[in-house]
């Protein structure tokens, strides 16, 4: 990329269905979508949940037993027989949220998202099921 | 926002003193202060602390209990009572600021942080009282 | 700097090479010089592994031992042994890359990473010893 291309930072929201309690949901594709939408070459994407009890993972997508073995090691770490004190009875979900983490920064290149050939991309829902929504800002060219 | 609006990038730098050992504070107005004067209508706002023993939450600022929950569950998996070969005897914090992570990456739209109803920005103390610095970088137009 | 100047999206990518199965390996070298190379003054650094059994960690980078504990602990609370699913075997890598993170935000002033006096960038190796990418993506000016 030319390095005096004009930077523009552009933003879209994305609705998500989680399905379960506890689920890592695929949206490599859905954050594709936004960005051929939004159109940059170059520069950083972000997707950013805006929630307490969701976060966002980047890891492998070929073999769905990976995801299960990190939710059920978290649960094991953080199980929700824990006697914490937050009445709404979901802190391990936010402890869940916090460890994850709610915003993947991830680099464009050429257009494209600057994945590895095994990273996807992975809504994690913690307390669920509910309507969740991804936020994809791209500062960029 | 035009996608042809000029980006710039500035940063500012925060004093936060916190007030304990360990704690969870919200820095959300603060946050929110450097950006008015920043000035900017979208992009990225980048929060970071050049710190080690300290780091960044995202996480539900309306019942307090949240955060006791999250320092409790903290301490009980990363114990400071742990044979830990450091000579400081701070890994805990060490620790701890690596899994919660020391930046913060959030979107702006319309000039404002894109947060969740329910989402705050907090420093994470490990290893207070002191006086820490909280830089806000803000990449956007 | 210029709130005027003109914003650029430049990105490097290198090749790092682990030394063992598990390490924290120091690349703030290396990337300061990717930075250099790409000549911005101010924004955003990204620093990322498209991998999915490493991560990235910014800690302290004086008294090794920190590294040490970090890495004892995480074998300690994500341990071999447990039984996971994953026919790899590797699940506890995808994990703590996971808990460390792939993407490693840094802000830029004057030039220059705006890290605290203590912090360094590690190359967070959890399945090595390997040839492992990491990405330097820089939006600024």
């Amino acid at each position: 990329m030319s390095p005096f291309a004009i930077i523009s930072a552009v933003i879209e929201r994305l609705k998500v269905a989680s399905d379960a309690a506890e689920q890592l949901k695929d949206i490599t594709g859905e954050v594709n979508g936004a960005l051929r939408k939004l159109g940059a070459s170059g520069g950083i994407c972000q997707v950013f949940v805006p929630h307490t009890t969701a976060g966002l993972v980047v890891n492998e997508n070929a073999d769905p037993d990976v995801c299960i073995d990190m939710l059920t090691w978290l649960e094991e770490v953080v199980p929700q027989s824990h006697p914490f004190r937050h009445a709404e009875g979901n802190s391990p979900a936010h402890i869940k949220a916090t460890l994850v983490g709610q915003s993947a920064t991830l680099p464009l290149d050429g257009g494209r998202l600057a994945l590895g050939t095994w990273q996807g991309i992975f809504l994690a829902e913690f307390d669920g099921p509910r309507q969740r929504t991804v936020i994809v800002n791209v500062v960029g060219a």
